[in-house]
């Protein structure tokens, strides 16, 4: 299985009054490491919004492990954890970059839209970007 | 089991360019059923907050159903699915206020942290807010 | 010159470490007393926007006088400072509900865009919305 | 007068469903400008706070020249505009890291808050970070 990682820094506007990280920015964070998954792979996700592809999110867990903190370094490590042609699901860690700490741990799942906001096949040429044989069997799921 | 239900309309801030609102948001909209669900009940989890309290979010889960849209009034539904002197789990459903779609399920759980962001047990003079007897009787779990 | 005034309460999302709330998050309430402005004179945003005319943002000025806190109430009174067929300036007091103060003094310039992205000048009917004359004289500048 | 700049990617949360930024998420790309040029001056902003400085900001102005779009790289040109010990503003400059086309031009003015988040004179050690002789002599203004 292939894994991204991408890093970032912690925004002072990402802290709520407890001190800590708001616990929605990590899914904004999973979707920065979705897409630099993407970007490694080959694939700029808006050249697949552009070519007609939507990756719409359905479902997201997230457990918090530990905070993060401001100015904090993270790295939010990527994974495709399921893919099929009609549906993929991706997992994350999220650990801060000095301590390694583990800071969550989280999934999405996703569907394919097509240029009406409906649910579509994933296009044969963008398959393999997530792990999928060209007939679309689905990747190992670990 | 008691319910509480909230309104507040959708921001631009809160769409993206898939023309429908980013899901983080929801989140944050969670937040606010849940604060509103305090008060309603009598707390207002500031005044939690100031006399030491903390409600850190170790969980959440979100499934989306259907997109929520920019200017639509939105109704969070919000309730206490599970409550233990260490540990409070909340339910929501989001919907459209006006076609009565539902667009998301979720739920949040959270420990009581006290002043050194340790957990704690939720002071006696708070479970009833959440449906715990004062001797810290679990909630009935719908 | 005509008001109008919109209420709304401080999310825990809109806080930062500081203990306030992060000052970016006043123009996105900016924007909460413009729609409102809008629909209390009998036009919804999205209306205009889905009649192909946007109101970009093209200049934003905010002087902060005092922090707005968690859960407070916010009042944002919000009125046309200045109205041509081609561009518009809102302005903007921001204040606490309960005291009164006065939390921010703001303003934002607009140009209307087409379908096309690009500047136009704001189609007649709408230019009594924003107090100009159908020939499109100029608001009165308070 | 020294500048900085630092990059950052457009994120898909900062979209909105006009298809660009939301023009409130400029300040935060300010922010992080601002924090990264106090990092290559040798301070970084969190040991500035955690020493009970806080740089609060009374004032915003920001002109937006051209929209940034998703995943477009951004650069963010950081300096110091004026600055006393008492006061200080920041100039940025915000455009496409490819085209290096101006987005944005922007400035902040900043007041220093003590533990006590009253104003105070900013400590001399700090000084030198903003180009402030030991004295407090204003720097040039450009």
């Amino acid at each position: 299985m292939r894994t991204h990682e991408t890093r970032l820094r912690v925004r002072y506007a990402e802290t709520d009054q407890m001190g800590v990280v708001y616990h929605a920015n990590y899914l904004i964070w999973m979707e920065v490491g979705r897409v630099e998954y993407c970007r490694a792979a080959g694939v700029r996700y808006r050249d697949l919004e552009a070519s007609g592809v939507r990756l719409a999110v359905v479902e997201v867990r997230c457990r918090y492990l530990a905070p993060a903190r401001y100015d904090e370094e993270i790295v939010v490590k990527t994974w495709v954890a399921e893919a099929s042609p009609r549906l993929i699901r991706f997992g994350y860690q999220i650990r801060n970059a000095d301590s390694g700490d583990v800071l969550a741990t989280s999934e999405t799942r996703h569907v394919f839209l097509g240029p009406d906001m409906k649910p579509q096949k994933l296009p044969l040429e963008y398959r393999g970007l997530f792990g999928m044989g060209a007939l679309g069997a689905p990747a190992k799921i670990p």
